[in-house]
């Protein structure tokens, strides 16, 4: 057992699943759920995600010793500084979101002392949202990345790094800048993409699709206030990830327009080695 | 049985799966498979596929009231235009291909008396190419889409419709350029945006990616050579949608550069809206 009481703020997908994880697998004794919806909350008691909860961070954060925050990314910083303020001298503090560097900036530097915040972002996760959707074996075998700084005390790291391994995951460690600028073209780009060959799509079309455009679309499906947030958190890197794909789509644009056939067929063999790279 | 013996030009995935399914749903009763890689074609009997083989088209359609042309499709127009000088009076020719329009031109006023050609889409398939990865039920509950025109023989089109129900497709009918203008943006477009998505990702932030991209770039596995005829055959629609799809990616890079969250929250919903209309 790693911790005796965790907190989980935020019960949706992520946070329900990391709850299921870290009683099925050992990781945590009791688990609180932290939330602003007692219906929610509620569910995710029936579902085993989490074992009390309420509504007020300051009481839910008190006696556990390590706070995961599963806010919506434009929230998880201010709910970090909150939170710090009333819970237990070594609590640690980590989280789930997408985007790490304007986390990072918004917490630097504003702990009180003994308080340690280890930036995280486990890559599961999908079009689904809700507590209902949470799996224990969410984080099995996927990656966990952890984006430290030089700041961060490293036993607070190793802890937390036990924590994200003791949920199945696999853990890469990189800088906050680093990991926003790979997600940028890894996750949010393919979300932009997908949305937009959504949009384009009249219903009447809808029946005429096949795999090819449930695939490429399908995280379209995602919740638009979370994936709002994670655009403008992350909005210099996604900018240049789409700058970069638009330029690639140009590429093929005038491929096609010229007609040059042998031009196409390099296009498109680039793209497959990348794919084939990833396996199915 | 609706033909005692059909004749299926290219067997790989669609033509492998066509012969799976008209011997497994009493369909035809002699299939015979014609390609030009004698190797292939012995896969494809030893599979089941197809019952005979041989790499000659003229003698291929010997004795055969159906052929079905699954060659790329820029091969398409002209398979059939010789094969129907070699066919029997009566015989009927259909097709696999993914766009329609210039195969119809193509061999529109220039088959012999007395041979029909019905025009066929199905709406199935999968980045995977092969024999091998034929399947029997590949058909079932999947949209097959028919283009005849005005000058199609209705009795023609009656037959070539109960052999692609068959098979188990729901058919839809609708003409060729309504049929490649809607294929453009719900098939040939989504192609595109995925493999514009693998290629932009160097391979050491593969390890990066999750379920979102694995989905949004799948299709960019296809084979190039084949895709490169489909985007060729449809240049003009698909040049058409590319351009519709860059203009909303165009709207999504001024809303985030602007910081417009409300904005981007209603461009994903709009998204959304038509991704959950489809299903999972």
């Amino acid at each position: 057992m790693l911790f005796d009481q965790i907190t989980i703020v935020g019960v949706g997908l992520i946070g329900s699943s990391i709850g299921l994880a870290a009683k099925a697998r050992g990781v945590a004794g009791h688990v609180v759920g932290v939330g602003r919806d007692r219906a929610k909350l509620d569910r995710a008691v029936q579902l085993g995600a989490i074992d009390s909860f309420g509504t007020d961070l300051a009481r839910g954060v008190v006696g556990s010793g390590l706070v995961v925050v599963c806010t919506p990314v434009d929230r998880i910083g201010g709910t970090i500084l909150e939170g710090a303020k009333e819970c237990r001298r070594g609590c640690l503090f980590t989280d789930g979101g997408s985007t790490k560097a304007n986390i990072v900036a918004a917490v630097a530097g504003r702990l009180p002392p003994g308080v340690e915040f280890v930036p995280a972002h486990p890559l599961a996760g999908s079009e689904k949202t809700g507590a209902e959707h949470g799996r224990a074996d969410l984080f099995v075998n996927r990656v966990t990345v952890l984006t430290p700084t030089a700041r961060t005390d490293p036993d607070a790291v190793a802890r937390v790094a036990a924590f994200w391994r003791g949920l199945g995951s696999q853990l890469v460690t990189m800088s906050p800048e680093d990991h926003d600028r790979a997600l940028a073209t890894t996750s949010h780009l393919p979300h932009a993409v997908a949305a937009a060959a959504a949009v384009v799509t009249p219903a009447e079309w809808l029946p005429l699709t096949a795999g090819g455009f449930r695939d490429t679309t399908r995280v379209a499906g995602g919740d638009p206030d979370l994936w709002a947030a994670i655009f403008l958190e992350n909005r210099g890197a996604v900018l240049a990830a789409v700058a970069g794909f638009s330029a690639r789509l140009d590429d093929f644009r005038r491929l096609l327009e010229t007609g040059d056939g042998a031009g196409l067929v390099r296009w498109l063999a680039e793209a497959k080695q990348v794919r084939d790279a990833l396996g199915t």
